[in-house]
């Protein structure tokens, strides 16, 4: 199995190996099957949830539950679920696009699908027993039953794992009462199912449980009201009471005290999932915004003419098209290590487990850039709008609100930040990825004389991924020198953790974008992809000004005297170009293209 | 008179001239009387506001009329007002720290004080004839009347002068007819005279009138309905149409085509009161969020202990810190100068006008600067309340809905951006700041041999003061370079303007932070102002970098080769710090002075 795995990226290690493009799937890979669904749900999209954006607005739960209900008879509900318990069995990259085109009417029914086909079914497909599948999973698989996910409460919320829910055995050993009080459960409302997180006795983690809930036999369970929210507000968010609700014994889920486990796991789908779900209201938003600048015009043209408007059209076009270009490839790296672990005679389940576990570092990733892109994207369509941008009668403040939650939940960003390091560190300790090596040989470069030949960088993004070279070189000199001064004491030094986490956020997302058009160009034309080539430009050139910036403020705190002036040195080396981009040229041309097309069109 | 003049700093000369710290106005020069004002208003927000809040957000367009009817009472309404119409007639500065500690209650009434203070009420004070004054003014102070201000129309936004509202002498010459149609106006539900710019005939510019307004008697003017809006959802905000409304002849307000000129200069002053007007949320902001992070636990501790949530808590210091410094040094350079034009024998309707006029780039560059701030402390509280932040039930997300409009209203940032820098190039032109010079000294010292002693900084603040200066010469090669290459063409260049405008007011707000700070030590200790120093060198760090980002972009969009090249290694000299300041270390001790005071104590 070994020598078949080493095929495929490891998780985590783009940052240490070069990545041919040709290894790369990107959203211009869509197989048949795979466009038909894109079509499918962007198609339901358009037709069950655009319509009523005001009623979701509005609050109007019903719709909410009756949409999903409705996404269930289409299938959609059931993509990532096996054909053994009722679903369509399709691959990662199915389920991932599915998230993506499904959620840009609405955040409400965005996080009422992810919570329901995420971490509402998948704790139970990737960790129930056969009987526990066959009993729960059809239902959720057809919408019949929907899934809620109980582990936040109101003093567990980043410390997941100290809940003080309880689940006490009974004396004949059949049955667990569950005692507790959970907080922001999504989809509360209308489920039929929880999985519930409790601590048993004194275990040092908790436990996950399948339970029933039945309003008309409520066993205990006691739904708070609905919670009055910033945004997603047609999206059922309660508390909800455990009081000695009995759940029988057999509906554990995993072991005893594997619970924690489970949520983390379940919150690594959850995330690059998350990710997706984010994509396609980027699109949408950019593709109102410059249908909105087009049309409005003052001194006497319409905005989309002036150079302030351009650059927010660039920006938010590079910031999707990067976007894309990550979560795509991780999906496929996640879809492949799934299939290469079935080959190997792994179960679907444990394949499953272990190949999202592995991207567990692109998860974090993903969900972090990505959900500040869509928030991003959302602010500067406000402003383009204008006045107009903040009434309610426009959909850039809904966007805006409901994007606000995606920095919140399934993990804080400032979380999210420090578990892509603290697990990449974690892995290099392990040996799953070798950081030492490259490391070392970085230190080795700092102390040599720097070459000052200039290369010949005609050939398409061969500057550019020298520059992606030289960015993994800072991480490692960044993140190697503060692993050296603080030892396992690193993850007390947060702020550094947070540092290093955007540089190597940035590294993979400007690498996606740079392969995924790379990719391409081999299969188009240069002149075909020019906008493309564009953005990938534009979005590395940030790249390096946020590696610049974040390198520094790392370097000042932990070296000092020589080391710190070498390493600054070296930072300097690693982040100039030696021909730099006209990223004001670069955003014309994309927001030409943009303008042209009337929409986000790549 | 000019002999008197050259004392006073000009308007946007703070860039070439050096400011002494003794020569800057800071919240801690507050007179007796200026701190009596600020207890008086802070108690009335306490009283009057706050504990309404829920009601603001609900809607009670009622509740913001009644306040603002109490605000009246307590003389609020009049603080600006000459004592000859009802007026407390105090300075300049004594109106910014009323609107600055009135303001952060709720952004539903920050607007309504805004806009009939600023906007519904100084046209007509800076304007107006004697008896246009004298019959309206003393309602307005009073609260009698509340005032409205409506210039935007559907089709007239940033564009303020193409308007379509017209106003057509009768055949008497009595009187004018009005007609059109007007949006976003502020306090139109609850007003009883509004500020009306209309074009007369085919003239170039607008005209303004004063409208008065009786429900009973509409006099043609109909009032579209409250509009639904993402924040200050208690500001009454409407559609007002005009229907044949016959306004008296001698409502004219100025000249005939002054209306545009009003308009702008009413903003001028709006604006700097607008910065005001989002300072106290900031610390509120802030005093909230630190309160919250020492009382929620995670993992066994108070999350303020967190590095993660220190980083935030120090910037949003930083920032509103900042923002203190440069708003009340331009608030008093504005009173000065109004009393220099008054011992020089002007009026004071007219040294009102010009004093607030020669100020308006940081008049700009205060309202993009601090409404910017404010919205990324509200962003941040968010972030550390977590999932409560995202709930109705805590203060933080109304914070930051409310905060989304500064950056909207009175210009958007966009507009102001590229004035700040507009005015600054016309005010070199009419040699009334000598850009020239200087940046013809920075090309010199560009092609020069730039030394390599290491001065002695041993002094505080004589690196970051040596830094400032370097900045400046940094926005003269960048601002030089773009002139000399576009000339008058440059205006089309937007994405240069924004670009030189972020170092422009980084500039000025890092100034401003250190001349405090440094006057303060001088006052106290540099023990006493431990925290303080941090903040000033924590803001100037991050100005540091924002210059050198912009600068670099700019330089590689206009100039090539050769030049390019020495221009940017002009850059990397005028943004090397000799000693790097840790800010990672900055961050701990400003959060651990909040922490320990429990709130923004500065």
């Amino acid at each position: 199995m070994e020598a078949n795995e080493k095929d495929i990226l490891r998780g985590g290690q783009f940052l240490v190996k070069e990545t041919n493009c040709e290894d790369v799937f990107t959203p211009e890979d869509f197989s048949e099957e795979q466009t038909m669904m894109k079509e499918s749900v962007m198609e339901f999209n358009d037709r069950e949830i655009i319509p009523h954006k005001a009623r979701f607005e509005a609050k109007d739960y019903a719709l909410t539950e009756d949409v999903m209900r409705k996404a269930g008879d289409m299938g959609f509900l059931s993509v990532a679920v096996p054909e053994a318990y009722g679903g369509m069995g399709m691959g990662f990259v199915s389920t991932v696009l599915t998230c993506d085109y499904i959620s840009s009417g609405t955040g409400s029914f965005s996080t009422a699908f992810g919570a329901h086909t995420g971490i509402g079914t998948m704790p139970i497909t990737l960790y129930g027993t056969e009987e526990q599948k066959q009993k729960y999973v059809p239902k959720l698989a057809s919408g019949e039953w929907f899934g809620a996910y109980c582990l936040t409460e109101p003093g567990a919320g980043s410390d997941a794992n100290s809940g003080k829910t309880t689940a006490e055995l009974s004396a004949d050993g059949k049955s667990y009462k569950i005692n507790g009080q959970k907080m922001w459960i999504s989809n509360a409302g209308f489920c039929s199912l929880m999985i519930v997180f409790a601590r048993i006795e004194d275990d040092k983690n908790i436990t996950g449980f399948i339970v029933e809930y039945d309003s008309a036999n409520p066993n205990g369970i006691v739904l708070g009201e609905e919670e009055h929210k910033l945004g997603i507000r047609a999206s059922s968010t309660r508390q909800v009471f455990f009081n000695d609700t009995v759940v029988p014994a057999e509906n554990m889920l995993a072991g005893r005290g594997e619970g924690f486990k489970i949520a983390m796991n379940a919150l690594n789908v959850g995330r690059i999932k998350l990710a997706a779900a984010c994509l396609d209201s980027q699109r949408r938003i950019l593709s109102t915004a410059v249908n909105y600048a087009n049309e409005r015009k003052q001194f006497k043209t319409p905005i989309a003419n002036f150079g302030a408007i351009k650059t927010k059209l660039a920006e938010m076009a590079a910031s999707a098209y990067a976007g894309e270009s990550a979560t795509y490839r991780a999906a496929k790296n996640i879809e492949d290590r799934i299939a290469l672990r079935e080959a190997a005679g792994n179960s679907h389940q444990e394949a499953e487990l272990k190949g999202v576990e592995e991207y567990a570092i692109e998860c974090s990733i993903l969900k972090v850039a990505v959900s500040e892109d869509v928030q991003n994207a959302a602010d500067e369509g406000i402003q383009i709008f204008g006045g107009m941008g903040f009434s309610e009668e426009t959909p850039m403040e809904s966007a805006w609100r409901d994007a606000r939650i995606a920095r919140i939940y399934e993990g804080t960003n400032e979380i999210n930040r420090m578990l892509a390091v603290g697990m990449l560190v974690k892995k290099a300790m392990k040996g799953h990825v070798d950081l030492l090596g490259p490391a070392q040989a970085v230190q080795e470069e700092l102390m040599g004389i720097p070459s000052f030949d200039t290369p010949d960088y005609s050939e398409l993004f061969s500057e550019e991924k020298e520059m992606i070279k030289k960015l993994k070189k800072t991480f490692l000199m960044v993140a190697g020198g503060a692993v050296q001064k603080f030892g396992p004491k690193l993850e007390d030094h947060q702020q550094l953790l947070i540092a290093a986490a955007d540089i190597l956020i940035e590294i993979y997302m400007a690498e996606s974008a740079i392969l995924r058009t790379e990719k391409n160009v081999k299969r188009t034309s240069e002149a075909e992809q020019s906008a493309q080539i564009a953005m990938a430009k534009l979005y590395l050139y940030h790249a390096v000004d946020i590696v610049e910036e974040k390198g520094k403020e790392s370097i000042i705190s932990f070296a000092e005297g020589d080391e710190q002036r070498m390493m600054l040195m070296g930072l300097k080396r690693f982040t100039k170009y030696a021909n730099y981009p006209d990223i004001v040229d670069l955003r014309i041309e994309i927001a030409e293209k943009v303008k042209a097309e009337n929409k986000y069109c790549f």
